[in-house]
């Protein structure tokens, strides 16, 4: 039987999602939880890596049980057992048919800037300090140039799994919070790092080191040595995945 | 000549405001700092001690110094030197009359209970969980009797420097959060862990464990035996010292 699991990870103290040597990630901690819970090892799948630092709000994930399981319970051995920045948010039965990564319609992400020179102390572990002045009305600007369908090759980085590099953008928004901006990216799929690419780009564009014309020239040279640089990880939420 | 700072702290990792033996206090930490870049000892003093785990978003301090300061430079320097869960969010000169806890008219702080089974990874450090059962009608009837002036003694904790227990309390709400509410208390000043026992008492009553109509009996009692327990610090934020 399939179930399927919605988990929130402080990403701070973790190498990233995945399994990797030398390093704690959020699926070998939870699939260790499940193997102590379930005495067995059980695999999970999720709706895509996150990297060393990256923060998620609702990741899912689906893995496989042969027989019934209490699923109430179940939430709250893995809790009890998982240490207290990754939780698992809700369990659930799925069809045998579902794909946490597969079956994924849309996803969404939010990524942080922080735009005062005093950092908040609840926040710096969440958001990336913007020590430079930011024209804000550039980087507005810049946005509907993302939109819509695109070969994103240009804002991947080396290490992408996906074979298709043509995604769709639906949304990408900014908005005020205190002391900051939030982007809102809506997409049918992301390549590796490329939200965070986005945001080096669009912050090269707010520091006009980078022109709000050259978006679509960089998409369509597929090269990643034309966008800007990776904005760094802590700003960065997965915030929800639709199916 | 006076000056004023504003301070925002994550208390989790601090014995709590108050230069103590043999722990990290937040006071200690910034007159080191102070020390460091004014090259002289520079004694602060708060509008009130927060204790171990408590946090702040704008506690408020004074220190004097003969020389005027380059208040500009100093912020960024102290900053610089300070572990990053202590920010000094402003800095300002002072009248000579002006004293961080004197002349304070008015405090506010918040209490944040999180009442979902599973916790949220991004808020376990800053809300206080509560497993049982909670009727919020009750906590919320209950509001109405701490408010106005009162002798508070019994809900002030042994160790309270305070020589008048007479204290009125303004304002004390409860508003909803997500997966929790907050309770917002704010008076012309607080006895020791005062907002931490009226939560504990609060919270009894949510439990049906005391009565709403026992709280003008406790008031009277002064007794500290009679009210509840004192409720951890991690939920308690001061939030707010008006003058």
């Amino acid at each position: 039987m399939k179930y399927k699991m919605t988990i929130s990870y402080d990403g701070t103290n973790y190498g990233g999602w995945q399994v990797q040597p030398n390093t704690l990630s959020i699926q070998g901690l939870i699939q260790d939880a499940l193997k102590t819970v379930l005495r067995e090892p059980t695999p999970i799948t999720a709706s895509g890596r996150t990297d060393a630092g990256v923060h998620a709000l609702a990741q899912v994930a689906h893995f496989t049980h042969e027989a019934p399981l209490d699923l109430h319970a179940l939430l709250y051995s893995l809790n009890g057992i998982l240490p207290r920045d990754i939780r698992i948010r809700a369990l659930s039965s799925a069809p045998d048919t579902f794909h946490a990564r597969y079956s994924a319609k849309k996803k969404i992400y939010h990524y942080h800037l922080y735009l005062s020179p005093v950092q908040d102390p609840f926040r710096f572990l969440y958001s990336t300090p913007i020590r430079t002045p930011l024209d804000l009305n550039l980087i507005q600007a810049a946005l509907p140039a993302f939109l819509g369908r695109h070969d994103f090759s240009a804002f991947a980085s080396a290490g992408c799994g996906s074979k298709n590099p043509i995604k769709t953008l639906f949304r990408l928004e900014m908005l005020p919070e205190p002391e900051g901006v939030r982007l809102e990216f809506e997409g049918d799929g992301f390549l590796y790092k490329m939200v965070r690419n986005i945001v080096g780009t669009l912050l090269e564009i707010g520091q006009n080191k980078l022109s709000v014309a050259a978006i679509p020239e960089i998409l369509q040279s597929k090269d990643r040595r034309r966008a800007g640089p990776t904005a760094p990880p802590k700003g960065l939420f997965l915030y929800k995945v639709d199916y």
